[in-house]
């Protein structure tokens, strides 16, 4: 029988860590746990979260399975066998300048995409390789499996300073998108095998053969995409935002009928209708501060205040369940396929060498194995993607070089700007608003 | 003894061509001359040149040079030795459009760059495929030297279509900023060695060898071009627009110091700035039209009306010497070196094989022999690159194919375009005003 597992979630008190809990829990039979350890340096979330998960743990009757929150890396990572990394290096106080600073100058302000994206990338950089350096000290043999935003930077600059490093960087992204179309148009997904390309949030399906329907169904989905928008699913917290995002992929299929986009294009390829819909002063990063993380707040509360009542009320969606089928790809063998972040080293065969790319993968018990594409992507893709790329490649250069200069041109490169004047004025905003926690800029 | 030879310009009514008969005139010691044939579909504008031209001739002396003005391909062609290639297809009322459509819509509006390049693109690839086959039907063994813009597009239509072609293609862009930057800051370029990559109109020096100094130049030349802004130089026809491009040059040198740029990179990196400086109602083309169009019909009006003073009044600069020299370093093999656009094929070893690039190149009597950097592009280059190069390649096949959606995604792509709502509207009146000119999209 496999051993009990321990498993160290990194940035503990987010308020995603009751759904990776659930989706733990419901696994049992393929994931036995002993240990879950909270490591966040957030204490008061961190505790919050703890109470949370303890009451979870206990509603499940599961006397045997200890429960950790702590801030201190050595108790967080000595001895783990999983690492779940989700940290946040700046909060939702610097989500919201990283949206609110571009939209400021017209620019598209999103948390992964844009010039937001590329704030909280140089913040996360440096949070990440030191997740990555506890667990490389106390934990040598466990796994991190990675889904901390912006996933392409964050893997850029992983793997120039740990090659050969046990991590997984995965997006349930392309799972939402999935099975929002599933639900939309009648499908079921379980039966998908999905081809899809791209860098991370920015990406396009080439194929979704259906088992049971023993067809690609992508050209039927394009048309229903290009007459019938989306509604949100069930599983996605049903706001506005998401609401509209969906709802691009429509305008972006009606224009580019190829592929099925990822939705995040809409932020390269429609940057104007996406400002023209936000409110500048009340935008994606104050609508979960005022919601899944009030909420949540909330529901500690009432736990450390003995409420007797059933005081959980998430909506989980299939975030936990991706993180826990990869978990158990590794621990049992199961080879599963998942759309993940790696090296591209000719996966995609007509983009750089070494770009960080994602594509469908196995997963087993001896890591990730990306599938190799058997065509060459379109020029529109790949002009698109190179210039992407090399926009991200010159952020990690400027993180590990210290310059202003390379982070001028990453910011000149971004597709989502228009001209090197305001992609200076916004890095110099950013660069005082960042002040605690980008490298000092030379 | 060199045989004499035969040259036909396509395009002959251009108001280039005296320029050129001067420097080829200047040069008969190495490239005897035995004819001219002035090749147009504009037969006024041609007969116009052909007062002009064999006024010049006589005022030399020469009176064993014949001088032929012809709208037949076959008698222009038959023959000749070399095709200077300088055809205007849609001449200088559509250049006009291609300027005027996109400043409507907030975009850099210009002949060779942004969505009026390709506008121009569009028109020029049927004009200059046509010129090429005359000559493969009436002078397989003539050399074409092609200037006319936009000469990646074109190049990059001509190799699908005639891979195997003896045709150079040349931009005296370089010629001009090297003598710019020459005559500002005090150096006689006669003495430079240039490495310098990009694709047409849009490159980088990476070193400036001068052989008296003994020493490379550029870093010293990149500190005055942040200091003190270039004035034009005498051989430019002094107007704002030059004037404004080349202290552009010291924007973008201030704001990315490592290389000096071609002056047309400020359309991609400051096109809000361009716009600024534009006047919409009157631009670029209206100053040509006003100024050397007219200037050139009024001086050949002088000589039909046999007016017995100079009536000559050109200014005639490095063009016509260019081309010259690339001629007689075919016809003496002097293995001259220019920047020439040629397929890429590993030349700029980091950037796609099937790229048109320009790079130095030694021109002798086998043709074309590109150097091979010896250094990779750096990030930011190569990201521009890639992008602006796919778009190219997809305006290209939505010539060849016909296709509204490859025209779509090269208009979305163009590295002056913020999106593809605007992308769009322009593409849809491009159409509209190049309804003579374009193979209809479907």
């Amino acid at each position: 029988m496999t051993k009990k597992q321990i498993i160290t979630i990194a940035g503990g008190g987010s308020t995603y860590t009751p759904g990776i809990i659930q989706a733990v829990l419901n696994n049992a039979d393929r994931l036995p746990l002993s240990e879950i350890r909270l490591y966040d340096i957030d204490k008061q979330r961190n505790n919050d979260m703890y109470l949370i998960i303890r009451y979870m743990i206990e509603k499940e009757g599961l006397t045997d399975v200890t429960i950790v929150a702590t801030e201190t890396p050595e108790v967080a990572f000595t001895g783990c066998d999983f690492v779940f990394s989700q940290i946040r290096v700046g909060g939702m106080k610097m989500r919201e300048k990283d949206e609110k600073i571009p939209l400021n100058h017209g620019l598209v302000g999103q948390e992964t995409c844009g010039l937001g994206g590329f704030a909280y990338g140089m913040r996360s950089m440096s949070g990440l390789l030191e997740i990555v350096e506890f667990v490389q000290k106390f934990a040598p043999d466990a796994w991190i499996l990675n889904y901390t935003n912006p996933e392409s930077i964050i893997s850029e600059a992983v793997r120039r300073k740990f090659p050969h490093i046990k991590m997984i960087n995965a997006c349930d992204m392309t799972i939402s998108i999935e099975e929002t179309i599933a639900v939309n148009y009648g499908y079921d997904r379980k039966n998908w095998i999905p081809t899809y390309y791209g860098l991370n949030h920015f990406g396009w399906y080439t194929n979704i053969y259906d088992k049971e329907l023993k067809r690609d169904i992508m050209p039927e989905i394009i048309e229903k995409l290009k007459t019938q928008e989306m509604q949100v699913a069930d599983f996605n917290e049903g706001d506005k935002t998401w609401q509209e995002a969906f709802q691009m992929m429509s305008v972006i299929t009606k224009n580019f009928p190829t592929n099925i986009p990822n939705n995040y294009l809409e932020y390269y390829l429609y940057p104007d209708m996406v400002v023209e819909h936000t409110d500048l002063n009340y935008t994606r990063a104050n609508m979960v501060m005022d919601g899944r993380e009030k909420n949540t707040k909330e529901m500690a509360e009432k736990i450390r205040n003995g409420v007797k009542d059933d005081v959980l009320n998430f909506n989980f969606g299939e975030h936990g369940q991706y993180i826990v089928d990869m978990a158990t790809s590794i621990l049992n063998d199961e080879r599963r396929r998942f759309m993940l972040i790696v090296p591209n080293q000719g996966a995609i065969p007509n983009l750089r060498f070494d770009a960080v790319v994602e594509v469908p993968a196995y997963v087993g018990a001896t890591g990730v194995e990306p599938i190799s594409l058997r065509e060459p992507i379109c020029d529109f893709h790949k002009g698109m993607m190179e210039a992407q790329v090399a926009a991200e490649k010159l952020l990690v250069d400027a993180f590990f070089e210290k310059s202003y200069q390379k982070a001028l041109q990453a910011f000149t490169l971004n597709q989502t700007v228009p001209n090197a004047r305001v992609a200076k004025k916004i890095l110099d905003e950013m660069i005082i608003a960042n002040k605690d926690y980008w490298p000092e800029l030379r």
